[in-house]
């Protein structure tokens, strides 16, 4: 999955900007799912009283509403991004306000000055009213979404990668860079997607549940030599088969 | 997971039997999560005009709201039941007003004629209005959650099991039943949990280049145990899930 992120002040047009974004991206076929980050304390989806937040205010810490025409899983806490990502399984995937999570990155400002509060390695677009009067910051392109949505977009397919695992540095390092900083090494062209060993050609693929599980290196090896130690005694084994393991029912939700 | 239904029509008070089984299992120690059936056509969680709100309008069909103690996943259909259970990893799951998932079920009643309207095999218990003047129909107990709470919370610890997978009778029909018949049929004592082959243990399934290699139950058990020692260490990881491994190859990875 594709992920990239919006960032501004409040006001700054972030989400005129995202509504472009999705708007041409489905109509170029894709699909896309978003994350909004809601910087408001008392922020509640639901009201006080309905069924649901009787249920969670009896003890119930995940509730879904079930309508006729969507589906609203609502959990009682904050999830981490790698988490929310998890429940995706799209083309792209837009961040709206996401602070702690590390993909390529477009600014939303009205001035430079906004522009220089949210710079770092992992821009590669700006947008916002500031597009009317520049175009072009520090060697990264200003562009107006409302106008040029294409040129914007054309730099999106261009720019935007399946996301980095973004683990904490002290769990992985494996390429010599955090994940912020090696977004913004293959932003410029100096390193690419397959310096993470995460998600890359060689790498053994977890899923729990249908939900795909990060591993840094070392716990993908031990996964791999508990597996093949086991079925290289088996008959039918090949040296460097591709090995597929689903352990569990197909329809299982609930054994 | 062990899930159970709370049925009946508008107004019986489905939901204060619910908030009194939420606040008595959770008393006893059990994680609890709550599935609510929204029987209301122009049903939307969120409002008009909001950010979130202008991201699905714009054509992202998976938005998801995160604020600092909430994170609300928000499907722009309707998801089954199976689905909804998948992002659940709780001892217990109520569902409210649910009519297409086959569970042991509660009836919420005021009278006789409201049990008529909802009486199947699947239930064990009758609550409501009803339970002020009964104790028992048919032979299934009536109990007053609110002052009796302990006889129903004692009567769902015996009676409620791990849910049947509710698969369309023609996908399996494997124990002879419909999953329907099946839970009655456990209810009465007639058959257990274990009559139904999904969700058994017995289900390793092994690919080596796409070739699937049998192996007899002893080498099932050693390659989950190989498997599930390494696997259950990692974050993401739910008891009995499902778990699905794929190494060498890149086709497996949906980055």
């Amino acid at each position: 999955m594709r992920v990239l992120s919006v960032a501004g002040i409040t006001g700054s047009g972030k989400t005129t900007i995202i509504e472009n974004i999705i708007t041409e991206l489905t109509k170029r076929r894709y699909s896309v799912g978003s994350i909004k980050e809601i910087h408001y304390e008392k922020f509640a989806i639901d009201e006080e009283g309905t069924n649901t937040d009787r249920h969670y205010k009896a003890g119930a810490d995940l509730v879904t509403a079930r309508g006729y025409f969507e589906t609203d899983i609502l959990y009682k806490k904050r999830l981490s991004v790698q988490d929310i990502l998890r429940q995706y399984d799209h083309d792209y995937v837009v961040l709206e306000g996401v602070e702690d999570f590390f993909v390529p990155k477009i600014i939303s400002a009205h001035n430079i000055e906004e522009i220089e509060a949210k710079l770092d390695e992992t821009v590669f677009a700006i947008s916002g009213r500031i597009s009317n009067e520049i175009e072009e910051y520090q060697g990264i392109p200003v562009i107006n979404t409302i106008t040029n949505i294409d040129q914007m977009v054309d730099l999106i397919e261009q720019k935007v990668f399946p996301a980095l695992p973004n683990l904490p540095e002290k769990c992985c390092g494996t390429c010599g860079y955090s994940c912020k900083e090696l977004t913004g090494e293959i932003l410029r062209g100096e390193r690419d997607r397959n310096d993470c060993p995460i998600g890359s050609e060689n790498s053994v693929q977890l899923k729990v549940d249908g939900h795909e599980i990060d591993m840094v290196p070392f716990v993908q090896d031990i996964l791999r030599n508990a597996v093949e130690g086991v079925v290289k005694e088996l008959d039918g084994y090949k040296k460097n088969a591709r090995i597929e393991i689903t352990i569990g029912d197909k329809n299982g939700t609930s054994r």
